[in-house]
């Protein structure tokens, strides 16, 4: 039952500007086995070491997020882009390439004896990655786990976010930008 | 093992409007049980029909659908706001409120011979999930079945989307708007 992941993931070139090979998780995901496979990888490394929750990013991270946390039986803690969520909340700037981005917790979510899992679907520069463990650790909980599906290791976003006291693990990796 | 699901789901008054009793799902997800049960419940119910894909609309909808999908070892397509998937896409405006909006998918994903269920967090008009539904369908894929977690029949959604062919069922209720 081993499927090539890699080979599930669809390279678009030029998107979103000239120059960029995008990947493309949607092949991947839908495809049933390729799915369940991809979740399934990541669940079966973190099980059995007391995470309470799996924190996904909108919106990519919300799909293997989510299907991780039913496949460790952990809660899910959606990290939203600014004012999507209805309660109270807390935020977090991250730099883009132009401006500032703003990702928002909601404020009574998690706190300590919390242990949390952060998963998305790509790191590349690991900006928005370091951002959200830095809220959710705003929280109490602990956060020093963060899968990825894809890493793109010469742009470097997985050796920042080592640097903040978090291991990374991701399932493949794409070279070039 | 029955959790009272309703009772996760937080009520905010006056979100995202004054006088609207918002239904808020992040207390419910972040809830391993209530999470896992939830989406347990909506999978045994179509498990062994046929289904191809689950397919769930940005962003909520990734959340329960993806989990849902896990849990019956389905693929997933995500419906996705306009611009934002990479490929080649079609997309189906729908009315809002006050103005339109548009829902996209790949323009080659699906076709003949796949079985779809979509799946939501929440119907209330319906406008979304008749898109969603119309949509899916251009591509030749069979979309007979819809589940939500909520159903709010006073806005009367469920009775729509039930008129396009669809059987529809959600988890809870809640009276009011």
């Amino acid at each position: 039952m081993s499927l090539d992941l890699k080979a599930l993931v669809r390279t678009i070139p030029d998107y979103p500007k000239k120059g960029i090979l995008f990947r493309d998780i949607t092949t991947l995901i839908e495809h049933p086995e390729g799915f369940k496979q991809s979740v399934e990888q990541i669940a079966e490394r973190y099980r059995g070491q007391g995470f309470t929750h799996v924190a996904g990013i909108e919106a990519r991270g919300f799909i293997f997020g989510a299907g991780v946390a039913i496949a460790m039986g952990v809660g899910f803690v959606p990290v939203r882009k600014k004012g999507k969520l209805p309660g109270e909340t807390i935020g977090q700037n991250y730099a883009l390439e132009y401006g500032v981005d703003t990702i928002e917790i909601h404020a009574d979510v998690l706190g300590a004896g919390n242990k949390v899992l952060l998963v998305d679907d790509l790191i590349a520069t690991g900006g928005t990655a370091i951002a959200a463990v830095g809220l959710l650790r705003r929280t109490g909980a602990t956060v020093e786990d963060a899968a990825f599906v894809i890493d793109l290791p010469e742009i470097g976003g997985a050796a920042k976010l080592e640097a903040e006291g978090v291991t990374v693990n991701a399932l493949m990796a794409f070279e070039g930008h």
